[in-house]
């Protein structure tokens, strides 16, 4: 297990060009913001398609370190994204992540993302993490 | 919209191969169980893949029926499966699917299901499916 | 390395209930039939989804036995679907199965499904597998 | 149908910081180039798993508007990814993309993705794009 202190510290100096915000880590879950600014969007005012993905993937990722701690090797194998709505340009990304299966070997998690203060989700991502084996 | 027993007549006359109990139908949110029998085991005494996922494509096509009506002609053009943990040979298998999207052309749900009486998911499955527009 | 007549005795004996043919065995490549009858129509005259989905697992288990022999215990992670074209009621299905990654741990495979005599697939799937380690 | 030429033009003034190379054109197909600089590694000297997810969706996108042309409004549905080897930190990524189907309302393709030289690919997508009806 990993706290938001030691996460928030292992992003900072390992994947310093990682920018967001780890918002909250519950029992295999972690939420984390996503600060939308100009460089995310695309031609007619939206979240761009890879910038939703990358959140998604950081999320899962934040929730298998915080359940399984910093020395975990996490390998993604599988990654399915499905895109609900166009995201509004102007509001923060906020996803949710939880674990649903957490296996000696493999790890799956889903992640549903939200333009902050809606409802409704924006897109929904589904993926599993191999765990090479601790010798 | 369509009623639990309009769905239920509705599956007895047009899908008489279909054998799953519809459980229960909410706002944008069906269960369903499906009896598992020896004719649903692979060797080693577990629930075979392709159950599942007929299961989990029949939980969709409840939910989108109830929400849209059986007038819908809903096509599947995306499903995708993560399978979590061993099915018990004993128990049915229970589906819960909500729908994340109900849109025009477009509608995507997300199912898990479960051994009954079991907390953890056994499988976990996300499906898109395409209405053609009503002339 | 299995031979196609140890699979065909494999399924026959392991399998009974599994209705397909072993066209070819290649390099990390494996194609099956599956006769259609009556019983995998789906109102409308058409292939149903899960027939597809179980004629397309059948075909990576059949690649994934035939490259790494009969003891191999893989099991199923995750499977994609996605469908393209309404299935002929009148042919048989034809799945072309290429392995795309044989790992250790993970053995990775994509499925083209065609009607016999059609060049446009009418679904693809894509499915990855666990193989446990042997002691 | 839209020309390299005209492609070229377009990404230059409306993604100006989508940052790829078309190597070629075909029918129904695709084929760009990622030039891999120190800014797309992560930890360990390997490319990104959201740099490949960004390659695949370019790689899709330009095969969509170079069958459908310019004015085709095509938006993501769902994107499937398999992860199948450490890519080369030293070697430009190659993306080549074959639409499966092209249909009035929806596209479906698939992205192999190489290390540019290796024979394997390390990684795997596919995507299915929405069209909107145009009046």
């Amino acid at each position: 297990m990993a706290s938001k202190t030691e996460l928030e510290h292992f992003f900072a100096t390992e994947f310093p060009q990682a920018d967001f915000v780890i918002e909250e880590l519950g029992s295999r879950s972690a939420t984390i913001r996503k600060c939308i600014t100009e460089a995310h969007l695309r031609p007619g005012g939206t979240v761009s398609g890879p910038v939703l993905m990358e959140v998604a993937d950081a999320a899962l990722y934040v929730a298998i370190l915080a359940e399984l701690g910093l020395v975990a090797m996490a390998v993604t194998t599988s990654l399915n994204f499905n895109f609900l709505r166009k995201p509004d340009s102007n509001r923060d990304i906020i996803a949710e992540c939880t674990l649903m299966k957490v296996g000696k070997a493999l790890v799956v998690g889903e992640v549903s993302m939200y333009s902050e203060g809606d409802q409704e989700p924006v897109a929904h991502a589904v993926g599993s993490y191999a765990i090479p084996p601790r010798n």
